[in-house]
């Protein structure tokens, strides 16, 4: 349906909200229409905002998750243990991690994972500067937290390579049964795993 | 939970995505990572879209919809039929009507909807420009398109009052729109029948 509108401006601000991931046509207009309701400041805070974050936002030098600064609050924090680094594929998962408060160590952001399908090699990812960080020589463990799919094992297996002429440990985040899940339902490969890969009753209950 | 942003400028982006109606911060931070990985080009696009929105935005003179120039398109067409007034809530309203190529009369938009549990009074809406409207001569029929809620008939009830010292017609449009149904989500076959089949106020209440 070619929708018509009153004021080419709805129009614009309709057309550039529904390009966000998962707003169509009609939630952009009631968005809009709600920040027309809302007075100027609001208006000027929230664009500034988008526009601050994109303009003035920078990436940690270090492991390249975003921040203010050079260098990000986690790489730049004394307490935290650099000879452990946790391998990522985006912020969300180091926010994820974060949140659980279980990780002392530091952490590497690849920007993405390697997929031939969407045209993303080795040389688009942040792999160079993790291997650069471990030649350095102060990494004493790397720990893989990439997503289950053939993507990520790709680029498990990929990093694992470049990795293995350095004397570390490689390791990945344990796969099985979720806590609270119940193991008539959970799904073969991951029961399968987590058998295989089952740890000892004293360490389970340590957290 | 109390999430930690790697970023103050990401956190205060967040805060003001998760401002909208109907967005958690979940679905804000998702946003917020799309804008920063498109270009700035983008963001200054989105930013200043909703911002020229609400600085630019103007309301028409006649039937307060919203309009770029001093009167809207709708108003400044000859073509149109001056003499058919139709009451709607607000601008969405409008565009649901236009949408169906049923009516070629004129609108008056009230900005709102008589609600006293949300405090939104007569004097809150355009009632009065409404009656002046009215009172100038010109207008032989109102059309009330409001949603079929107690505050919706309210409303009719209070204008049919305020219009009744007027020789026009007041009608409302026919209740093929269903109890409770919102006028936004109605299909287009039954809105623009409703206008069709529009009734005579007193017929209406005697239901």
């Amino acid at each position: 349906m070619n929708q018509k509108y009153p004021s080419a401006l709805l129009e614009n601000a309709v057309n550039e909200l529904s390009s966000l991931p998962g707003v169509g046509r009609k939630t952009a207009l009631r968005l809009a229409l709600y920040i027309l309701r809302r007075d100027v400041a609001y208006a000027e805070g929230f664009a500034s905002a988008l526009l601050n974050l994109r303009k003035e936002v920078k990436y940690c030098k270090v492991c390249h998750n975003i921040c203010d600064d050079e260098m990000c609050g986690i790489c730049a924090d004394p307490q935290r243990d650099h000879s452990l680094v946790c391998v990522v594929e985006n912020i969300k998962e180091v926010m994820a991690i974060e949140n659980t408060g279980q990780f002392r160590g530091v952490y590497h952001v690849l920007g993405g994972i390697i997929s031939p399908i969407e045209g993303i090699g080795p040389g688009d990812l942040q792999i160079a500067s993790l291997v650069d960080r471990v030649a350095a020589g102060d990494v004493k463990e790397v720990v893989m937290a990439l997503s289950t799919t053939m993507e990520g094992d790709t680029t498990n297996f990929f990093i694992y390579r470049k990795l293995s002429p350095y004397q570390i440990n490689v390791s990945v985040i344990a796969r099985g049964v979720s806590i609270g899940d119940e193991i008539e339902y959970a799904d073969e490969i991951t029961l399968g795993r987590s058998i295989v890969n089952r740890t000892s009753f004293n360490d389970s209950i340590k957290i």
